[in-house]
Parts: C-alpha cells; structure tokens; sequence
C-alpha cells in the first residue's frame, strides 16, 4: 500500500534529503535534519503524489489518507506533549506547501491552524499572555479567511485600519489584548457575513481545508505561470508540511531570524545571518524593526550598538555554531537557514543551499576543496556559469547614489561613467582630448565602429540584445545598454531626452550593461579580479572540459582579452570590420563605385597592406592557434554613408560625380538587406574581393612562416546555401594560395569551410560537406531566418511574447534546441556522415550563453566561440556540461 | 559480347525507336524509319556505350570496336554500290552525334567524310559536276580542319573571302569550279602550316579521328554546361552516326527540306513544309534563297509564284506524302522531318516530334483522339503545361510591326496596350475617363492597388519576378513587365526615359508580359479562346487529376475567373488587399495610430461592414467550395503613407497631430520588415484585429447560412512558428465563432488552420498540427526564408547566379526539392503523424508551376493553389502528373 505520509521529529524522520521528489525540497530537508538530531519542531509531510491524486480525481484524496494524518497528528501530539484542539493545552499547526523545485511565494500558506474561540483561551493561559493568542487568532481567522475560504484580504485590511483610526493610532504594537479580541469579533462576524455560514470552529475541519487549499494552490494560475516560465512539469505536485508551531514572540526569550553558514556576499567563511529578539519571522523580512547581527564580529563591522546573539544568548548561540558545522558538514554547501527561540529553545525551521554573489560563489567553491569538504567536480557545478559574467567587468560600487534617468536592455555587461556624445565622430574627438565618452544613439551602424571603439560605454534607444550596438559591443567587452525606449535622442539638438528633461552632450552619464539602469552623472564602480580563487577554478573547468572554446575577435585589442580570457584560438574573425577606419573605407568605397572589375582591383590592391597587416596581427597574437577568418560579409551599402554631405565628399574623393554616388546607393538599396545581396553572394558577384581577401591571408600567414611561426589559417564563407557556389569561391581561394606558395615559397596549410547559417545549408550539408573542411554554425543567422525574425526588429513584438508567455525564452539568447537545434543537428549528422573528420563548431552569439554551450557540448561540436569576456563562461558551461554527461552515463550504467 | 555497332538501310535495321538509350534519338529515329522500309541512307550507329567506354578510358575504344564498323562500312558500300576512298567511285559519309535527348548544336558534326586529292576527282567524274566536287571539298576541308583537327575557323573564312574579294564577288555562287580548286589548295597549305603536318588523305584515318572528335565532343565545355542547365546525367553518353552522304544539289532533280505531318503553327491536319530545288540542307535555314511551298495549297495561301513540291515533282511528293502518313501513323505524333532529293530519289534524314505552338498542340491533340491515333492519356501528356499559358491571355499579334524601346521580366503574361500614367491615382483618373492606361512605376506597394486595378498592364523598372508588382498582377491577370533596368523613371519630370529618349505622360506603350517587351505605340493584340478544342482538352484532364486545384483570389473579379478557369475553391485570400481601399484605408490608418486598445477597437467596427460584405461576396461566387482566408499579414508600416503631405491628410483624417503619425511611422519602420512584426504576430499583439477579422468571416457565413446555401471557410493564420501562439489566436477565433453562432442563430462549420511558411513550422509542424486542422505551405516566404533570399532584393545577384551556372532554377519559381522540398515534406510527415486527416496544401507563387505541381502531387497534398490565371496550367500539370504516377507504377509491377 502507497505511504502518503512521512513524520519526524525529535532525531528521528521517516524522509530524508534525497526524498525530494515526494517530499519536497522543504519536507525532504525538514526529515533530514530531524534524522541528524537537530531541533526540528515535529511535524509530517503529505507527499507530492498525494497531490498529483487530488488534481487528476477532481479533488478528492486517496483512502487511507485520513487514517495516517490522524497518526501522524497524535505522533506531534506526543512529541509536543500538547492536543489539537484541546481547550487548555492545544497544539498549533502551520500547514506549508513544498515543491521540489522552489516556486516562493507561489502557493498558499496557514499559519497558527487549530484555533477557536476555546483553544485561544488555552493559548492565552498557557503562554501566559493574552495579547499574543489572540494576535495569534485574528492573523489566523486572516490567513485562513483569505486563502482557504477565499474572502478578499482587503475586506480584513480594512477592518484593521478601521480599528486603528478608532484608536487613534498607526501601528499594531499600540494594539491591546481587547482590541484584537474586538478585530476578533468583527471578523467572525463578517466571515459569516460573506460566506453565509459561520467561521470553522472545528480544527480537524480546518486542518482539511487548508491541505486543500494548498494542494489546489498548485493548479492556481500564478503556480500555472511560474512553472511555465521555469519549465517546472505540472507532473510533480507540492508535497504539504504540517509542523507544529513554534513563536519566537513570546517574550524577551524568544527571537527569529536567518542565517548563512558562510557570507553569502564575499563568500567568507564565517557565520552570517540577522535576528530579532520578541519578534515573528515576518517582521524580520517586514523591515519594520531594524534586524540585529548574529556575531559579535559583524555587529563590530556595522558598527553599531544594537547587541548580537553571540553577546545576548551566548549559550543558544554556541548550540547555533554546532548546528552550522553539523549542516554545512552534512550539505557540503553553504546553508541558508530559518530558525526560532521560543522561551530560551532553538528551532530549526528550514535549511537549503544558499543563493550567493559570484565572487561568494567562487570563493567558497575553492575553500570548500581546500577543506576537503567537497571535491573539484563538485566546485565546478556550484558556480552558476550565468553569474560569472559579473566578476569579467566592472561593476557598480552597491554604496555609490544612483540617479536613475532611464532603463533598456542589459546588452553588455559592466558598468562605464563618461560624458555624453552623439555621433562615432564626436566620440574620437573627444576621446583624443583625453575624455572618457559614452555613446549614445538611436541605433548604431558599422559606420560607428571608430566611435564604438574609443566609447566607454553605448547607450541605444532602438534595438534588441542582439542589435548592432549590442552585438559589438558585447564583441567589445564594452558596457552596452540598448533600445532605452524611455529615452530618446534628439541629433539636432544634440540632446538625450529622458522623463521631458533634456540632457546635452558633454554631460555625465553613467550605464550599466549588467542590469540595463542608465544614471545620471558619475557613479563608482569597482574592477574585476581574475586572479586567485578565480584562477583556480578556471584551471580545474579546463581539466574537465572536453569542448573547445574559442573567442569571436578582429581587433588585437578583443584577440589579446581573449587569449587572456582562455580562448583557444579565433572562431570568428569578421573581416568587414577591419575596413571601416577612415584611411581605409576610401578604397572600399572606390571598390564599390568602380564600373568595370578593373577598378574594383585596383581599389583592392590599396586595400590589401592593411588587410594583410591585420591578419599579421591576429596570427601573432594567436600564434600556435587557429585563426577562423570570415571573408566580407555585409551588404556593400553598409559601407555608404546617408546623408548627401557625407556622399559629397565621398564623390569628391572617389573621384566620381555624386549622382554616381546617389545611383550607386539608390541600385544597392534593398527591402530586407538581411536576405539580401551579401556574404558569398558578393563572392560570387565579385571574386575579386574574395581573391585579395585570401592572398592578404596568405600572404600574412607567410611572414609568420617565414619567422618559424607556427600559423593556423581557417578561411570561412558566409552565407552558403548549395555546394557549387561553395566550389567557385574555394577555388577563387585555392588559387591565391598556390599563388603565394609559390611567390614567397612556403608551404601553408590552411582550411577552407564555411559558415553554416541558413536552413537550406543545414538541410544540404551533406553534399556541402564534400567541399567543406569545417562547418561553422552562424545561430544568429539560422535563428532569423529559423523563426523568420529579424533581430533588428523583433524586440517589438518578442517582449509581448514573453508578457503573454508565448515565448518565455528569447531565442536569440539561448538556442531553441526544437527548432533551430535540429537544424543544426541535421547539419551536423550529415556533415559527418559524408566527412568524418569535419570540423565542426558555432559562433554566434550563443558560443557564450551556457544552455546553448551544454547543447553544443551534447551534439559533440570541436569549438564554441563567442565575445572574449565570455569565454571563461563557455569555458565553465562546457565543464559542467562534460560532468553531467558522464554522470549521466555512470547512472546508466 | 557486346554489340558496339548497330546497321541501317535497304529496308531493315538492327535498331529501332525504343533503343533510344543506347542509340540516342537520332539513331534510333533513323532505324526505326529503315525498319518501317522508307527510303533512308544506309549508315550505322556506334552506341552511347562505346561514349561512355571512350571517356572513361582515356579516349580509348573498345575492343572489337574496329572489326563491327570496318564490317559495317562495308555493308554501306554494298547497298549505295559505291567504295569508300575509292578513286572512281567513292563513297561519301558524314559522322554526326545523337544524344539520348536533343542537344542542339552543342556537339560536333563532320560532312563529306571521305574525300581527299584523289576521291575529289572521281566524286566529280560520277556526278559530272566538278565545281559541286571542289565545293563538297573545300567544306570537308573546312569543317574537319576545325572540327577534328582544332584549327581556327576563322583562318578557313578568311582565306575564302580573299579569294572572293580578289575575285571581285561577294557571293559563293559566282565561283568557279577552278576557284574552288585553288581555295582547296590554298587550305591544304594553310593546314599543313598550322599542324606541322600534312592534312589526312587516308579516309579511314579521316574516319576514327572524326569519331573520336564527335565523341570526345560530349565533355566539351558547351555540352557541360547545357547538361547541367538541362539535368542531363553525364553518364548517357552520345552517339555516333555514320550515314552515306546524299546531295540535293547536284542539279534540277535534286532538292533539300524540311516539313511537318501537321501545321506546327495552327495545328491544321495539313501536310506543311519549305523545299529548295538544287541546295544543301543548310541552305534552307540560312534564308540565302526563299524557300517554296511543299504543297499547292499552302503555295497559294502565301500568295507567291515560287512553284511548291507538288507542283514541280509530283510523283516524289506523293512518295512523300505516303511517308508522312506512315510516320504519323507510326509515331503517332506530329512528326518534323528532313529530307533530300538526289537526282529523283527522295531520301529521309530525319525525323522526330514536331515542336509546335500551343494553340497547335491542344489542336493536334484533341483531333488525334477523334481520329483514333492517340488516347486521352497521350492528348493530355502531349500539351506542355507551361506553353498552356500562352492560350490564356491577350496576344501580340505576330504580324504587327514593333518599336521596341526596352526589356524587362515578363512577370504577368499578355499584351496589353493603354496611356503611360506614373500613379496610381493617375491610372484612376485616367481610367475612369475611359482611357487604357499602363501603369508605370520604378516598383509598387500596395498602396498601388487601386491603380494596379484599373491599369491594362503594370510596367516597372525594379523588382524580379516575384516583387509586389509581380505578384499582385499575375494575381489579376493583368500583364506585367517587371524590373525593366534599361528604363528609368523620372517622377517629376512625369517621363519614362528609355535609351535617352523620353516619353511623357499619356503616350501610347505596349507591353508584352509573356516576352517582357516594352513597345511604343499601340501593338495589335488577339484573343484567347477557351472553348472547343480547350474545353475539351480540360475535361479530359480533371477525368484524371487526383490533386486539387484552387486559386489565391481576394476580389470578386479574381475569384469569378478563377471559377471560370475550374478552380475548386480558393486557396488563399488575402484580407489585407481589402484595407486599401481609400474608403476603408482611413479606418485602418486610425486603428494603426491608435494609442489603445479601446480606440483600435472603435477604429475595426467601422472596418467589420466592409470586411464582411468582402465575404460574402466571395461566398456567394465560391458557394459551395471552400473559401481559405488569411488573416491580416502585411507589417501596419505597409498602410501609412511615405510623404509628409500624405502624413499631413492622414493626420486630419484620423484627427491626430501629424508628429503623431511621424513617430508612429519611426515607431513601425524595420530593418527587414520581411522578417518583422507581421502575419500572427500582429495578431498576438492586437488580438482584436484578428477577432474583427473572424467576426467578419463568421458574419458573412451566417448570411448565407440563414439563405440555405453552402459555406465552407477555412480560417487561416499566418506565419506561425509555434504551437502556443496557434492556441492563442485559435481561441479568439473560436470564441468569435461562437459568439457569432449564439447571436445569429446558426451553426457554422469552418475549420481553423496555419500556413506553414517559416522553417521552424515544417520542424515543428507535429505540434502545431495537435491544434492546426489545415496547413497550407506559403512557398515563397519558406523560399525566402530556407535560403535567406530576399524576393525583393534577389534580382540581380540571382541573375549573376544564373550566368555563372550556379543556381541554373530560380528557386522563387520552382519549388526547390533539396531543400525548400525537403522542409515541405517534414512538415507533410509531420503533420499526418500528429492528425491523420490533416488537410495539406500550398499557396505560394508555386502553385501555378508545372515542376512544383507534379512535386505536390508525389507528395500526395489535397491541392495547390495559384493565380487564376494559371489554374488550367496547374490542372494540366498535375494531370500528367497522376498519369506519370500510374504509369511509373504499372511499371514497377
């Protein structure tokens, strides 16, 4: 016969910890440290399957329920040496729902169940304190009134604040034994009012009507929407927690508060948590008291006089400091733990690992090895990779005053203060003068990039997360925050408007690409440390990691951060990027207003010194690595500009009339640029740029050579949806390596491969992977044209998605592995299957998003490459990644 | 052993027509004819496997090869009683290719092999006739020397016109016998200068170098290409055909031809053809001479005193007209023949299908079954769907004069002749003054379509075949020429400037949108017919069609022809093409600037009239077939207008400021509205527009409902990429259903469906079919968005596709089956596993493709939808394709 219910208490329990998926995660820990002997008041759970009976059987219970709550009722009554509902000595419940995962705030709670009209007599004799028990009560007739009989909490609310206008006050500690009897009163008879029948005297009535109402709580819609949007599968149900009740508001030997085995800020170990002497556990987290230290050391550290438990209760304090040891030992994590004192007793309440910062995180992680607490593997998987973002970039000073003018999108992480310009020119100018800058526009384009480079900091009115600005600037590891739709730019005026105030350039302004705030003037902020604890951890991920990582870079300034970050090597390496610095977007634009292919070469020619100096560049930094150089990319009109000023000069220096200019621009312009004239295409239209592309690669890869350089070469095609034009341009490329072979005479082994980024290449790798020697994953691209989404103009409509939950997850941030991810899967199947030895790896922006590391990790990529400052992210998902798959494969076993 | 060689002549043949594989077209055709006993010269064939042997091996032959054809030669020289390289009596041959299908001019071809110093002279002793012997020479001489030896052709012209200009001529035929003479010496010089060696007099070295040429012909660079224009497996090989040479300019008694057993213009069941008297088969196709009637009938329909072959040989035109019974009979196929006349015998070159016009195929077709010829099933295969188009719209009249000004796509077929007007409102105004107009614009949107719809033809200078214009006039069956590039259109100006030449408002243009000619002027035009002969044709096709044909129509005009065309419903209707009106146009601007959901809602119920009377005008045509409606697609940016003076009426009319109407206009503009906030994502933000939508529908249905006549709609939801959102926006309209069917007392059967237009929807299609009860697959955006191809921007970079061979089929117009196919048939897959009874279709411009249609058909879709215009090519083609079907598995049996 199904057990339904599970008691402990007084050292013993019938659950344990890793009973979660019946018990809850609040049941299972409760068992468990009762079975460890610590002071838990007595209680039972209901299990989660109970749960699951009562929703699919239109709320009806499981027999034999009844016959083992009675059971398990009496066991607390012995325990407690109290009866449920007994006129003079009653037991008081809380009836507490508990998931496995945790849902807070999500479902319904009882408290102070088992009172009436009789038994608040016996808790008032008993306790000896009139007031209390009927405070006790009216919270009680509150709480079950609202949440099990379903009568608005405003209609109490109000009655409350009737009473206190009648007694001419404001506060409920002014409140008297017989006023709270009269609120008593007043509300039973309103219950009665409005349900029609008179408040449950009965406590085993009460008692199953609050297990009902938790357990329906878990079908209500907030439960319904919280588990959507965490992936929490309605199959598992909440257990319920009955416990009998204990008070820390008794008396000046009572008290209440949290605590965490170690600092959940710094990660140091040492004893940390709040307390309040008289006081329930709500008014800890109310705020309406100021909440006390539990150690002498921190209370020293605030400086303040209010006393510590360490000084005011040494004794229980001491019992405390054993109780810490006795969990942390046993968790082998760091705890977050509730407790109470009733009348000079401790009672542990509730224990789970505790929510710590990043720098908490890894700290602890490293201390708990050298304590020999737990092993490295387990360090790894207790650093939430997501969160390690926060130690890569400065962050706000948490003590600095913040003026809040606006708010966008948390682009790119780290916190920048500077003055406020408008244009990428602007932004150099006043850079050269020594000024630290923010950018700030509507939307940038590649024509910023100068501006973007010298920028502290880019703030965008327009524009997703994976908007230009954000995407570069993430590339950039400069703090973005971008489509700020409270604010807006006004270029004439050269003015940032925010809540009807005007802010002109030169202000000062502070962004923080971590949380999206946008403040006024300058605030502090503090740098990051990537030594130490950091480093230690960093080391053991690579011992783990089986996938590579690799960083998207093109200046030396990102290939430099990357290499330091731990990249191994360059897996994107976008060339269009290196032609919009002034000296050189003269000859890009000649080339792209050159009428005959022999204008075109000869603006070509004046582009490859630079090109190739590039490349020289990026291969020393990289020495010994690969070097994944994506050859142009954009469409052409990216690199004209907009205004008939800006195309003047252009006509000017080009050498040609600006009706050309216009014309050319008018012919380039397209509806949908994103599937328009771009990537292989100009290949295709124009080998020629392709071919100087490619000598300038192998003619920098020679100079290394040459010096006994170990070079890497990985040339890539975007944009290919069909072999045969993969054909054309890697022999466009196989030429003009021969060709430098034997010019410099040296032999350079390199790889030709391509980006797959659109349905069509996943669908065809097959025949694309004849040609092929590596397959590069481009999910920004797959993911628009997977969805049909453009990424420049989905934030519209994907934040009402989110808002009426039909997508929860933003597609362009973590992989959807339903839709894109088979594309990719099927990319990657038929890619092997033709080539075995294909390399294969991704690198959009999803290389540094750790959800979208562990699927790449699973479909067995070589690589995943992102933003330098999120490799040692990529670095710990792919770590965690290879230790679930092995755990995985040992439980299988 | 295998056969290498296969012999013809005298009446027998080792070959025949069904060993076409092996023999290629013209070999078969040729022993075939032999076979039948008609008068062809003897020959033989060296077989595709000797092709295929040959360019495996290194050019190398097979053995036993030499033996057959040294056997086979021999048996020529026994039936013409003439010796090859024989001095008095030598046997001519000439060596020609024969693919398996026709490849025209793209192999080589040598004439009167067999001629050297020697043979020359007893050639023109035999015939008597020493110039013909020296001409026969110096062609040899020519077409060997450059065919099989490799030397330049023009080196031979050049040498032939010195010789006439030192003789003071232009013409060939003012030379001499002893002009030729000397020009054959003057190349055998040059020939020996050029190789180093002298010119082959051996004719049997002459005969294996010729064949290795023909052979060594299939993997030259022309041939290459046209197979992989024309999906031609390179594996088939070519082969070779030997023939003994016959003249039909040897004097007054000989003759050359070529004719048809049916006028391949009109169809008529009239012997046709053209004949020189003394001439050699080229000299019929130069056009040096006119060619003359065959028959005296035909001479005296063209009016001219140049006698016909019945006249002038009236015994062989009778021998001629019993063989043209006897091949029609045989091949039960209009047949196209060449034939010569040597010295009164006639002799058969050739003969294989006839092409003809489509007005002669549906012709020929129908009378071929009334005469017992042919079945249904043959007439039905023998009409080229794609040629059907030709039959349906307005025709140049071929005998018109043309001044043709420039060039564009032929986007919609027909001719159409009408006023240049540069507006929409222009076309208006002009129309309603009774005036033809034709609609000139560098591109439209679908702000035009008022314009578009009163315009006798839409004429514009961007945009590739599935741009706005395009697509919209084919939809209409208004001819259309598109992306025209060599015309400019200057706005202001009022003029279309076409190589320098302007052309000013209300100037007379002609367009031809099934050529893509633009002509000054007014171009005479012809009717279709689509009774008799067509009608008939049609009936037979729907006898055997298992795949269903509707038509993508939205007005009453489109729909009335698309019934009258035989389409089975509609397919796609697209409400937004109903918004433009400019009485309801205000209503949709005030709904896209309103600032709530109140004041939208207001702005619908005054659209609700309109949109319902749409619908039951379209009922009412459609009754009893079902009616598919897309709810609104398009991005809201597509309703506001581009001007400021526009912005300024709108702004008045909606009664808002005009910045109101800027900033909404900033607001909605995107980067790729393509892949923007469109299809069901408006409806996710703004249910209520899909809610009006529904009602509208719902409405309309009741009407006819309570009139007891049949409605079926099939609501349709665009651009789904998931289940949830299909949920949401089902739910209103299936509340909309309901509350409709409350109000208007009646029960409405409709079915609620997806297009299937996004990659993600064919992966995903198992779930969205749980709640889809149709898909209709949108292949063009899922072309779009498969290969990341913008249609509006693809023109010019798949125009350099298509010249370079890399993209030979333009995706936008053939279902690609690799890849676009591939998702299609996952979504097919997916959608049956999930609900067996799924109703499956297509709606994009592929509907009205024959390829695509047999490739819907295979995949066993309930129907295709296309134009309306095109819904008879759509019956034809998936006619034949349910007879390929069958008979492909009658073979398998």
């Amino acid at each position: 016969m199904t057990k339904w219910i599970y008691s402990f208490g007084k050292g013993t329990a019938e659950g344990s910890a890793n009973m979660r998926k019946l018990l809850g995660g609040k049941g299972a820990n409760l068992a468990e440290m009762a079975e460890l002997g610590l002071p838990v008041p007595p209680g039972f759970t209901i299990t989660t399957e109970v749960c699951t009976h009562f929703t699919q059987s239109n709320r009806a219970y499981p027999d034999g329920l009844d016959i083992e709550l009675t059971e398990a009722l009496a066991q607390i009554e012995g325990i407690m040496k109290k009866k449920f509902g007994d006129a003079t000595n009653p037991l008081l419940v809380s009836v507490r729902s508990g998931a496995r995962a945790s849902m807070p705030g999500m479902m319904d709670t009882v408290l102070n169940l088992g009172l009436n009209d009789v038994t608040v007599q016996g808790l008032a004799k008993g306790s000896g304190d009139e007031r209390f028990a009927y405070d006790s009560y009216r919270r009680f007739i509150q709480m079950f009134g609202s949440v099990v009989l379903g009568i608005d909490h405003h209609l109490f609310e109000d009655q409350l604040e009737d009473l206190k206008e009648d007694r001419g006050t404001c506060l409920d500690t002014d409140l008297s034994a017989n006023d709270w009897k009269e609120l008593v009163g007043t509300y039973l008879v309103m219950v009665e009012e409005e349900l029609g029948k008179p408040f449950p005297q009965d406590p085993n009535e009460q008692l199953w009507a609050a297990v009902s109402a938790v357990l329906g709580s878990w079908m209500n819609n907030r439960a319904k929407t919280y588990r959507r949007l965490h992936g929490i599968p309605v199959e598992w149900g909440t257990a319920v927690n009955i416990q009998a009740m204990v008070f820390g508001n008794m008396g000046n030997d009572c008290a209440t508060g949290v605590a965490f085995t170690r600092n959940p800020s710094t990660g140091d170990n040492q004893f940390y948590g709040e307390y309040l002497i008289n006081a329930q556990g709500e008014d800890v987290v109310a705020g309406i008291r100021t909440p006390q230290s539990l150690t002498k050391a921190e209370r020293l550290e605030q400086g303040t006089d209010l006393p510590s438990m360490e000084e005011v209760m040494p004794n229980l304090f001491r019992e405390f400091v054993d109780v810490r040891k006795i969990l942390e030992n046993h968790y082998k994590d760091m705890q977050d733990m509730e407790f109470t004192i009733q009348q000079g007793q401790l009672w542990m309440l509730q224990t789970r690992n505790g929510k710590r910062t990043a720098k908490a995180a890894v700290k602890i992680a490293c201390e708990m090895v050298d304590e020999g607490l737990i092993t490295k593997t387990k360090a790894i998987m207790s650093v939430d990779p997501a969160q390690l973002d926060q130690l890569l970039h400065p962050t706000l000073d948490p003590n600095a005053r913040r003026v809040i003018i606006g708010h966008g999108l948390p682009s790119s992480p780290g916190a920048a203060a500077g003055r406020i310009v408008f244009s990428a020119d602007d932004a150099e100018s006043w850079a050269e003068r020594g000024e630290d800058v923010i950018l700030v526009r509507t939307e940038t384009s590649p024509e910023d990039i100068h501006g973007m480079h010298v920028a502290r900091g880019i703030l965008t009115t327009r524009g997703g997360m994976t908007s230009h600005a954000a995407v570069v600037a993430r590339g950039m590891g400069t703090p973005c925050v971008s489509g700020a739709g409270d604010i807006r730019v006004n270029y004439e005026k050269r003015a940032l408007i925010a809540f009807g105030q005007e802010y002109g350039e030169g202000e000062l302004l502070t962004i923080d690409g971590s949380s999206g705030q946008v403040m006024l003037g300058e605030v502090a902020t503090l740098q990051p440390e990537l030594t130490g604890d950091f480093a230690r951890l960093m080391e053991w991920v690579d011992e783990v990691r089986i996938l590579g990582v690799r960083a998207n870079a093109e200046t030396p300034t990102d290939a430099e951060t990357a290499r330091k970050f731990g990249a191994e090597g360059i897996g994107l390496s976008r060339t269009e990027h290196m032609f919009f610095d002034p000296e050189r977007i003269i000859h890009m634009r000649q080339m792209i207003l050159a009428n005959s292919e022999h204008a075109r070469r000869t603006a070509l020619e004046n582009l490859l010194p630079y090109q190739r100096k590039d490349f020289i560049d990026l291969f020393t930094i990289m020495e010994g690595l690969p070097v994944t150089i994506r050859l142009l990319d954009p469409p052409l009109n990216e690199f004209l500009p907009h205004t008939v000023e800006e195309m003047r000069e252009i006509a000017v220096s080009a050498e040609v009339d600006i009706e050309t200019v216009k014309a050319r621009k008018f012919e380039l312009d397209e509806s949908n640029p994103m599937l328009g004239h771009r990537g292989c295409r100009l290949g295709v239209t124009y080998p020629e740029i392709y071919e100087m592309q490619a000598r300038a690669i192998f003619e920098a890869a020679a100079v290394l050579i040459k010096d006994g350089k170990v070079v890497v070469p990985e040339v890539m095609i975007p944009l290919i949806v069909d072999k045969v034009e993969l054909d054309m341009l890697k022999h466009v490329i196989d030429e003009a390596g021969k060709a430098v072979e034997k010019e410099q005479g040296v032999q350079i082994d390199y790889l030709v491969g391509t980006m797959i980024e659109l349905p069509r290449a996943c669908l065809l790798a097959g025949s694309i992977a004849e040609t092929a020697e590596f397959f590069s994953f481009g999910t920004n691209d797959l993911t628009q044209t997977t969805y049909g989404f453009s990424r420049d103009d989905a934030t519209p409509f994907l934040e009402v998605y989110q808002e009426k939950n039909i997508m929860p997850i933003d597609p362009f941030l973590s992989i959807d592995a339903d839709g894109v991810g088979e594309l990719i899967r099927m990319g990657c199947d038929r890619g092997r299957a033709v080539r075995d030895d294909i390399k294969l790896g991704i690198c959009g922006e999803h290389g540094g998003d750790p959800a979208s590391v562990r699927f790449c990790h699973q479909l067995g990529l070589s690589y995943v490459s992102c933003s330098p400052y999120r490799v040692p992210i990529a670095r710990l998902a792919a770590a965690q990644a290879a230790i679930d798959n092995l755990e995985e494969s040992i439980e299988n076993q």
